[in-house]
């Protein structure tokens, strides 16, 4: 029996159990920095002394993007290349790959997926530095690499990955600070926390009313730029978990190669705007979306010279048939650019949940999905 | 004027112009290996005097897929990390990539991006090998590179790229088959153009039946393990611009880890199924998308250890509402598992161009698209 809005209630809400999770993410985000400290450095002081040459980050699904982040992170902390691994070179193609020179990082967040484990095997059989990213540490790939970052967040019910998300991302955060002090990332990271904890508490009216719009469409274009590539492929994975809509992530400019023509009144987009040069990367991408017709909705960090989303709909008119409403949701707080992704994920994940919801989708346990998915 | 099945006919039939540059492929292919043998000589002789120690590959939407290719190929062939480039880390970041010890390849048909030719002119100046793969041999993008191999494809005048992909390919095989000269590739890549006139002569019965499913679906779903992901990735964005539908290509591995959720009635699947090993690896995830009631299309290579469909509605039915039917467009021939992805592509991109007819679109011309995007 369920009742909205009544005091009978057999039944949770639906999403209670994802957005109870998602609460957690500042608490999360807390542990990895204060407790996660010394695994960080440990792996950092190997990582130093052995000065591997290239990274190759392993990860599926969300831990796939978790792994992105680390990708433009590291790539640029480092100045080495830095590559996502191709699993299947491994699992299938019976490798070959020369892991002698390289830093493994494998991430998952039950740690049981059994290509991410194989290939950080034969990464260290080859003689690589192996670090796992992962939520268990009793599990099979914290037994297969040499160094474990816990994620700590505790256990995660929903099916759906939030929480575990935000902190394979500080994990990660908390290894580049480590490797190369200099950058500022340790006081940046300091800031998320509370940054998290404003967005929870004030998650922005536009959130509502973007749900509503993103729920209606039928299906969404995700776009963002630089190392906010993460957030927009993990958001656009979250509405096709949660809210079973076909949702797609893209750079601002894959976008423009081609798969803008979905963009129309039927087809919602969702911008992640970070502040900055490279947020206004971002806006003719706005602009090219609204003149299509598409609804658009931002996620916009606190920015003075973000245009307004009058001043959208006034550029895209011209020519158009009828421009796209602008929806914005307003974070409260920002936080330095390399550490946006802990932060910008967040509204999106609440968003993700009022979207199914209001699709009748049950966020907290998707028809058809499972926690834990063995692949090679 | 337009009188379908009459003589009376002063505009030429939906997509023309797409199926009668598809119908060159096979030329595109002999030319490359042919005329194109100097140039790929060339720069894997200089590649290999060089040794550089990874690669790093450059391209956006259609190219970007060709260059997931080479990652697969060259990462397996040579054993050193090959990434694909994020190219907002030199546009938008500033840089800071050590780039003297790499092997920089750059894939644009019209050699006219601006962030490929930016990426490439930092990294020829950083010290790395540079190689530019293009339709354009007077472009930008060939001026800013050390060596180019030519697509050789002609002018491609309809705004989906179709022969000019196939065409990179060949050449990035090409490419392969010289640093490598034990691998067979050569040998390989010398069968695929009559492997590709033979599937232009017999496409398969079956695309007119799978286009009438895709065409009705409300997304599409298409999978490929392997090396063969290229392939998914691309066939994706034909129907997406050619057809304007939601597409989303993956690895098998990563669609059970979250989007199979969208599998359903109404959300048709296409899987590119190669044959042997890494073909199989494949058949569960079909019978996972027929369970939950997907019609699948199987891009099939002959292989007798292929499940035949009803097989595959047999083993899927236990437990589901109403298993997906399976509809085979069954490849006349087969090649070599390291050139698939030059022959499989174009079935795929047969069945886009019926998909966009079915749906009332013009193949040819997607609203709101042009052949060259200008991004950074």
């Amino acid at each position: 029996m369920r009742h909205y809005g009544s005091v009978i209630r057999d039944e949770p809400l639906p999403g209670a159990l994802t957005r109870a999770e998602i609460a957690e993410t500042a608490d999360v985000v807390a542990r990895v920095l204060a407790a996660g400290a010394g695994e960080a450095t440990a792996a950092a002081l190997a990582i130093a002394a052995r000065g591997p040459r290239w990274v190759s980050i392993v990860g599926r699904g969300t831990s796939d993007h978790a792994g992105l982040y680390a990708r433009y992170l590291l790539e640029r902390l480092l100045g080495i290349p830095v590559a996502l691994a191709a699993p299947s070179l491994t699992t299938l193609y019976g490798g070959g790959t020369r892991w002698a020179d390289a830093l493994v990082i494998s991430i998952s967040q039950s740690g049981a997926g059994p290509d991410v484990v194989e290939v950080t095997e034969a990464a260290r059989a080859g003689g690589a530095t192996t670090i796992a990213v992962t939520n268990e540490t009793g599990s099979r790939l914290a037994a297969a690499a040499e160094f474990v970052l816990d994620v700590r967040a505790g256990p995660e019910h929903s099916v759906a990955a939030t929480k575990t998300y935000v902190g394979e991302l500080a994990a990660l955060a908390a290894l580049g600070g480590r490797l190369v002090p200099g950058a500022g990332l340790g006081a940046s990271l300091a800031a998320v926390p509370d940054a998290i904890h404003a967005v929870l508490a004030h998650p922005g009216e536009g959130i509502g009313a973007a749900a509503d719009v993103v729920a209606a469409g039928r299906g969404t274009l995700v776009a963002a730029r630089g190392i906010e590539l993460a957030t927009a492929l993990e958001l656009a994975l979250k509405l096709k978990e949660m809210a079973s809509l076909f949702a797609d992530g893209y750079s601002g400019a894959d976008l423009l190669h081609g798969p803008i023509v979905l963009a129309g009144p039927e087809v919602p987009a969702i911008v992640v705007r970070q502040a900055g040069a490279i947020g206004a990367v971002l806006d003719p991408v706005i602009e090219r979306l609204a003149a299509a017709g598409s609804p658009v909705v931002r996620i916009l960090a606190p920015d003075p010279s973000a245009p307004t989303a009058p001043a959208i709909a006034a550029a895209a008119t011209p020519g158009a048939p009828r421009a796209g409403a602008v929806i914005d949701i307003r974070l409260p707080v920002a936080v330095d650019e390399l550490v946006g992704p802990l932060l910008h994920i967040v509204p999106g994940q609440l968003l993700a949940v009022e979207v199914a919801v209001r699709r009748g989708r049950e966020p907290d346990a998707p028809i058809g999905l499972t926690k834990v998915t063995q692949t090679r």
